[in-house]
């Protein structure tokens, strides 16, 4: 088996990925990894699990005849939306299970990396599986970056502050001069082409019409957004969307998350706990209604996504999640898979606003100029930041 | 004066579309003025109040020197959402307001109309008001509209099942032979041009570029959509966005507005009481997430709304607002206008679908090809029906 | 027909108490009988509605053989609580209902009167109606006090402050000079004993045992209360109960209910319009929560309805409804009536606290010291007051 | 210091009654202390945590001089319901809380109890204090009676069912004929006197009047409650009170909490896991609402606590906190405390139902025939039963 490992690449990266997964949580408490503090964040113990069901449910009981189920009820655990496959915990309830422990979970990892292996290296796998894999993967990395973000909403709204790794760089400083890079008026290609994985929302690969624009070289600051603080930004309803505005009323909002005024000064909570704000550093944890809020105090608009996409080569990104002003929808001849992975990106399309780029939470190799990531435009949780147009 | 109102064109165009709210309020019992059943419908004096404010507020008050405020309080009462111009009643209380009565605010009409007619007569009336005026006549169509599915859905919710009007012709038949236009792929214009009044949302026209797609001749009909009820549509998540399973479940949903199955057969609430559906009627009364679900079960899909406007000199409409699977977002180059009138669409440009065309509900004259109507995907009080493209 | 009312005593009776409904109502405009701002609110409509169903259903369609339903519909739209008696509009949904209109109720009211005089007159009355026709008359009179505060309620919290009846007298002043009555240790007897009419909650006349108490020979005033307001009551914990502590702070209350400190001045709203607070007032609208922090702040404590009923013969009371410390539970050998009038009291003896005496609003002839009025601690929209024990 | 304890029986005391509270929680994973699934059940760790705080905060602190403070921020995160005392986390955010972890809680409970066996040997230690060190130690045991509904709780709602302790004999079997007591009207004394500790409302000892009486020698059997459950004591609402009714209908109620019909039985969780039904088991974890419908349906009630405490020399109790039908008022007499212990009891007698006797999770030495429990009607967690009266 082991010699079997070493020469197998597909096993190689597998375990890679997954180990990662597990490395994230190394700096955990027991008990960080069971709460759930708002409904949109998990605790971690559900992601390990999570993600470990995925490749049980989708690869390993349709494929390897000798595959024994770690235990029954994990179906009925650790399935996120998938109605397809059956029952589920409802989100909500996510952060009052107790069971199962931590150290059944990392046994449960340990069960189906096992046999993942042993199913990798067998016959039964064949290209077929390969698109299936690769999904799988994917999705462990997605929930790599929902650790953690999780994690930091977990540490950062506990009384105590817990630092979760103090040699961790908190702030990504920009120190490119800002400069409006044009684009003028015409058809362009936008989504996925080529021999990688890509998700079926960035397919296909079609013409779009754009009009002149204009797209900063580099994200916004924090000394840019405590101008628009300081100046009245979060009282003004004229900057904000209706929607928005109630949800700035309704929750008292002053500042992006994690920031705290404390004896006079911007603090904000960091994975290497709390620091003073760098004025420098890229705004981080600004949901879309913030992100439009300042663009409209500039006298600027977001991008649309397709814009980002065609001027993304012309600027750095990658450092923070990116607003666009597009409204998460599918792009022409966009055909759900059949099946339980149908459910993976289509039905979401509705009420949610696209976000373009990577972060510093994304896993290495897990971005793309492509790739189209989306929430609903309350949430600030993941590092989002801001870049203009016009 | 008299004489002057037949020779002022202006003034009979304002006398005519006010007369048309009250014409449409006349059958009411003063009861059926007050009640709000759910936020989203707003009591029908509330409409008369509000359409009549804004006249007040937007055109009297700063342009007509001798006006006289005809009560300091309505601004309170009859504000909708402009925050420019200070507090409001909160929209979920508009309902429990049974002062000012129908006949103060009827009065409140007659006054403003009075003085309106004297200033269009006036020196103080001139060619850089028309714009205001346009938008202000536009405005009152728009809660003509709202008025007769307020009173639809305020009727229309009572055990009793009051008529509104005996002798309204309620379903609208198709009898055109169904098909599906074909258009190819490449660069069309879209937007409002020309001399007349558009809303700001409908600017500027511009060059898109779409893919070869086809859109049916004709709206589902009620026997099509009984087809999907009858063959488990409202209990097949598949065919659903996430939110709107959601929704489904929660509203526990079964049908579209207004169908009660009563003794077996499935009847509907029309404005001349309840009626037995005519399998040959244009569907109404199903919100965003049932139209994609119809169009998913159908294995088609929504237009965009670029799309449809492209089409639409190809095929009759007018008879419902049909829903798009586009976002309700700015056009390339949108700019909000200054001050309170800015608010007018600009604010809403997230978290809505549009829909287009017009419905058996809307003013004559107040329908274009370019205009852009929207709702939240869950609501489906207006006169909302489905035509399928692919 | 004419000289029958004339010489029976019970219609004579019966239209005196059903007419003195409508005489509350006389003030209102059309628009003021259909709202319910609050789910404790109902509209007035629906109590001149409710009444009738009283007679109707209670008294006239299992007693009277020729009678016919005025219409089938009003059992689910006027039930209240009888749940004996079918199906019902849920007590949120009351003020979404325009229809039945007034005029339709007002004929339902003489239709009803008319059959119950002929009923009254007839063979088919007889003495084991009597307590059911008693019953009926004074539900009637808890809906004409219910009746006049909710029109408070609803012409109170509207902008616009109308004013219901210019010549009423709003506030009740006291003169008596304040002093304690003290009472021994030992037994007594409290309950209901005697010929007239009570309600089953009032039984049995039982023994009962206090310990010394005082009891004050008069209301807390206006001026009192202030005090308490001005050193801060409402932001001291300490004199609260714990629920009564959360009421304050989610609703962030400061005085008694419509109270308006307007240009540094306290105003309240009373019927006859907005007055300035009468220090020498006897306090009103206050809830359970606040008399008793009230107390508390005073170093002293509400009575019991035992010390009240007993202690009751040497002070005034009328004016206000006085908060006890009893929470609402049965007397000693309490039985529920058999069928849907045995739901009249009992099933509410949970959750509520017991008032004492009766208020301007309550109608003459329906006060007795034996009378046990209820309500959640939370409410205040009641004619309600304070008087002190210790 | 071993020599001292051995030779101070306060301190051994103070050791096991705190060391039990640890006992209770041996059997748990790490992750069972952490979880909050209703706003009623609190973390484990946080009872571990907060009643380690009542002792730091209101006898180390104030007495003892050479006390250094565990943690300056545990009070925020520790302090229950003491608004005297400062800030504290939100009662519904106890389960958000990871930090501190179940180890920095064990090395805070060993810091404070190594302080105050200091303390209690040292000459800071006198008289006065006692009463206090009382109120610890009641309090502490309080909280173990918690500790072991609230692991039930969080046990018993998870998909895997847990076993706490496989050992624990779960139901408590009746085995005394069914009798009725009778007592006869007159005067009765209730309340506590005598030396030992007694909560601030179980005094003063007093006079009570009660009237003849007859009440259950036992308390009602799981075999009983089944009757009612299958002569369809749930779906009739003239057993229940009105605000039972409402919470049978939204929660869908079917049977007492913890009972699952699995393949056509009936089952119940308990603490050694999932186990059926023993109809001679005395019944469990109903609520007031429950306990009243039952009584209700077997044409009795259930006893106010005055009758239950003259009564109980003659049944045997312990086994079940038995619903009475007495709200939770103040006894005559009844004087809060100065301070904050002046918060324990007083400001909850409003809205809460009490229950008399004691349960199989009440602690040995905790049980007295004058304590007084109480809870709001709707919560059934606790370990309740059912006695009934006449």
């Amino acid at each position: 088996m082991e010699a079997n490992t070493i020469i197998n690449p597909l096993v190689r990266k597998f375990r890679d990925i997954r180990k990662r997964s597990e490395n994230i949580c190394q700096p955990l408490e027991i008990e960080d990894y069971v709460v759930q503090p708002i409904v949109d964040v998990s605790p971690p113990k559900w992601h390990l699990g999570h993600t470990t069901w995925f490749f049980e449910t989708f690869i390993l009981i349709p494929n390897f005849p000798s595959y024994e189920v770690f235990d029954d009820q994990y179906n009925f655990v650790f399935n996120s939306y998938y109605e397809t496959i059956g029952a589920r915990v409802i989100r909500t309830d996510r952060g009052n299970l107790s069971r199962p422990s931590v150290s059944d979970i990392y046994r449960y990892r340990a069960y189906v990396d096992e046999k993942m292996t042993e199913f990798l290296n067998s016959h039964h796998m064949n290209d077929s599986i390969l698109p299936l894999l690769e999904l799988g993967l994917n999705h462990e990395q997605q929930h790599q970056e929902l650790l953690i973000t999780d994690i930091k909403y977990i540490l950062g709204h506990n009384p105590l502050f817990p630092i979760y790794k103090k040699e961790i760089k908190n702030t990504h400083k920009t120190t490119v001069e800002k400069r409006m890079l044009r684009f003028s008026e015409g058809i362009y290609e936008i989504g996925f082409e080529g021999l990688g994985f890509c998700f079926d929302n960035e397919l296909n690969r079609h013409k779009v019409y754009l009009h002149d624009f204009g797209i900063s070289n580099r994200l916004v600051t924090n000394r840019e957004y405590l101008e628009f603080m300081e100046s009245g930004g979060y009282s003004d309803f004229r900057y904000w969307h209706s929607d928005g505005w109630n949800w700035v009323k309704e929750n008292k909002v002053k500042s992006p998350l994690y920031w705290h005024k404390i004896d006079g000064k911007w603090m904000c909570y960091t994975l290497g706990g709390l620091e003073e704000i760098d004025p420098d550093g890229e705004l981080c944890h600004v949901n879309f209604y913030e992100a439009s809020a300042y663009a409209s105090w500039k006298g600027m608009r977001l991008p649309t996504e397709q814009e980002w996409e065609v001027a993304s080569p012309h600027f750095e990104w990658g450092k923070r999640w990116e607003w666009t002003n597009s409204a998460y929808l599918p792009y022409p001849g966009f055909k759900k898979e059949a099946g339980a992975v149908g459910e993976y990106n289509g039905k979401f399309m509705v009420n949610q606003m696209v976000l373009r780029g990577a972060s510093v939470a994304t896993p290495p190799g897990h971005s793309r100029d492509t790739y189209r990531n989306f929430f609903q435009p309350d949430l600030k949780w993941q590092f989002t930041g801001i870049r203009l147009a016009k």
